[in-house]
């Protein structure tokens, strides 16, 4: 179909917006490892993991042979009032960079927690509170899951308690008066409320935190308190499960124009939007339908895919988590204060890390300044104030189609654009002003990670 | 048509975009009085004009007879980024309010400005373009208007100067990083850069500033530098020009499903937002087609419409702008710094003021604590963190839904959500930490701004 008539926003309408996640393990030959015991090294069964996760999400974690789940009906209805999202053809940045190349992005920035979390967090309070719970406890990091959660909790009327990163606590101080507005309490992490976060202030005084303590505070959290459990904003299957109406939006958003995208782009912090973005895609591909290149774009401070080895972790600092099997730096590593991105997370989603692992998909690592160079020129010519996370997808995406200018090959491009970065004003600040640094770990910093890493048979990497 | 078949969020093609804006001044039986230059108070003319507005923009201030003027492709291509801007049912509120009334509310706060401003920015940015000039300076309030002011020019490659009310300044301070990810200057007003603002400075001392000073300011820049001009985001007649792509939008996607709405509110500071909404609407009525209610809302701490005098003023508090008949405060009145919710401007568009003054338009005052009840009320429920200026409609909003809940008519109301609140936590933590309280000003208050209203025969008030 000719350029001419695609538009420069694809909107689906709320009939055509997706009545089934789909799970991609299902298509997946070489299923993710299964979550590990520590104790006992043997997976993780649903009543293990009842006291920790609610019980339909524990369903839908474990469950890797459902290629479709329902999306129920209430799910459905709080999605409209943000979704079906933008699919937007980049006819401004195309100009601008004079490429031959055709570039989409997925805008997930249009809800106020400003992210893709939302779709993932709906479901998530959604399932809690069809349980009987009182509340939820969480971990976040830039803030966006966060958000998410409490704008989730609001709309229900369950209760939520978040240990935020501590430096994203200091440097984004208005995402705490936005969780608040949701009715959230908010704790910067580690705290002196858990047993964990007391020991890990111990051992590191002055850290700045780090999503794998954060997340042991709350997991300690919520098992400490009745009628409560936790919930997590990435990494695992469930969230990449809901995160999949991204990537259904973006293909049925493309089908309907008869674009086939060549590359599709996301960043990946724990994989929940790269997993979204790709799943429906990634299913064509693994049976054999149609072939595609996924990349995955991740900061150079906290290198997961690659320079992490593929091996079980735990996906705590603490260690009080399960054991999950993927691309990780070591549950101790914590990315230098001076990154200001986000995706610090130090492991990977273990149905990323097996895709990757099976050289089904690429993996990238970017500087800091160039995200932030990409940022702003994106900004400037696409009228979208992307958040940092995002913007590491815009960099590669940028890298790709500037290529395709000096090869001449018409590819299409397709990334995600998880959010705005109207948080994100003291990194941009820091980037103006020149006094944003890059900051990539030696090998020394990261054995020093890897020493963290359990060993027992199997396990070898 | 049965309620059940319209969507959540009711969406206009790219295609449906209107390509005229409509100009309600051709249907008002008692044109809005002209401009007059203070000095000879005679109307102004297009000449001498010329010197602080660009050309094709005084031609649209000028003009009360077109009806419609098209809109160039280049700003309707700019508008494709963001627009159609959607029509949103509340159904969630409704549910929550228990109220037969069926609200809906026009979101202008998808993008990057976070509010309507843009509409009006990518205008006037464009035709300075057009004229040839280097750039252009204004001023910002909250700092809306300068953000997309900033994000027009970089887009167009033109130079931005900006002068930002003080407290505004000191509240918002990632505002000023936004407009510098767009490549403008900021400057807090008033300043020691022109010499009205000196003068300011010495009468005023510690003053927290005013759009009127911060206009003065913007006009003597404009005016002392080759090739620029002043553009202003509110009270003009042009401006309320290019905001009636908000009605005409609007008006569509009601028209789409036979809907007629009773009651169409709005926040109203110089009335840009609310003069673009209710345009089209109100040229019905002028027309004796249609009949609709509309009521305009404004805080309390700043109540031009309500307590204000309906008379030639100076649109500025340096007195270098021509007079324009309108309600006014007095361009020396300064509302109490106290007020955290924009809509600071002593007086009132020129269209507004003569429509309200022959009674075919409401007004009231509100007071800024209930106004940020109605704002979280409103986040908790509809997933939109409002600005504290869009936060007034829909106070009345629910108002006027909880009468319709009383009387039991099913009412449908329609208000403007002009931006997001990304920007104002400042504020949003003041109304959590119960630090915020209501500013009315005495009837001393403002005789002492009426003093300021100029006297001449004629200008009886």
């Amino acid at each position: 179909m000719s350029d001419k008539k695609i538009p420069y926003k694809i909107y689906l309408t709320e009939d055509e917006l997706p009545r089934q996640w789909y799970n991609v393990r299902a298509d997946m030959k070489n299923k993710p490892a299964p979550l590990l015991n520590p104790a006992t090294l043997q997976p993780m069964t649903y009543e293990d993991l009842r006291p920790v996760f609610c019980d339909e999400l524990i369903k839908q974690e474990l469950d890797d042979n459902t290629a479709y789940i329902d999306i129920p009906t209430e799910i459905r209805d709080f999605y409209k009032m943000y979704r079906p999202s933008p699919l937007v053809r980049a006819y401004c940045l195309e100009a601008q960079l004079g490429t031959p190349a055709k570039i989409y992005y997925k805008f997930e920035g249009n809800n106020t927690s400003g992210s893709h979390k939302l779709n993932s967090a709906i479901a998530q309070a959604y399932y809690a509170k069809n349980q009987g719970l009182k509340g939820v406890t969480t971990e976040t990091g830039a803030g966006q899951w966060g958000t998410a959660l409490s704008m989730a909790c609001a709309y229900l009327g369950l209760d939520c308690q978040v240990y935020m990163v501590k430096v994203s606590y200091e440097q984004k101080p208005f995402r705490r008066e936005v969780m608040r507005t949701y009715g959230a309490s908010v704790t910067p992490s580690p705290s002196d409320k858990t047993a964990v976060g007391r020991k890990i202030l111990d051992a590191h005084p002055g850290t700045t935190g780090s999503l794998g303590c954060a997340i042991s505070e709350a997991v300690e959290a919520a098992t400490s308190q009745e009628g409560y459990r936790y919930v997590l904003g990435s990494v695992l299957n469930q969230v990449l499960l809901h995160q999949t109406i991204i990537g259904l939006e973006t293909k049925a958003a493309l089908d309907k124009y008869d674009v086939k995208p060549d590359i599709i782009i996301g960043c990946a912090g724990g994989g929940s939007n790269l997993g979204g973005l790709i799943s429906p895609f990634m299913g064509e591909k693994l049976r054999g339908e149609k072939d595609y290149r996924f990349i995955a774009v991740e900061p150079a401070s906290c290198p997961s895919f690659t320079r992490g080895k593929f091996a079980y972790d735990f996906c705590d600092t603490g260690m009080v988590c399960p054991l999950a099997k993927m691309y990780t730096l070591g549950s101790s590593f914590i990315p230098s204060a001076n990154h200001a991105g986000g995706l610090r997370y130090h492991g990977m989603s273990s149905i990323l890390s097996q895709l990757y692992h099976d050289g089904l998909m690429e993996a990238r690592a970017v500087e800091q300044t160039s995200v932030f160079q990409a940022a702003e020129q994106f900004a400037r010519i696409e009228g979208i104030l992307p958040a940092p996370e995002s913007s590491h997808a815009i960099r590669v995406a940028i890298d790709e189609a500037l290529k395709c200018k000096e090869t001449g090959e018409e590819k299409t491009i397709v990334f995600g654009l998880t959010g705005t970065g109207y948080f994100d004003m003291v990194a941009y600040e820091k980037f103006h002003d020149g006094r944003m640094s890059d900051y990539i770990p030696t090998d020394e910093d990261l054995q020093a990670g890897f020493e963290g890493i359990p060993k027992f048979q199997g396990n070898e990497f």
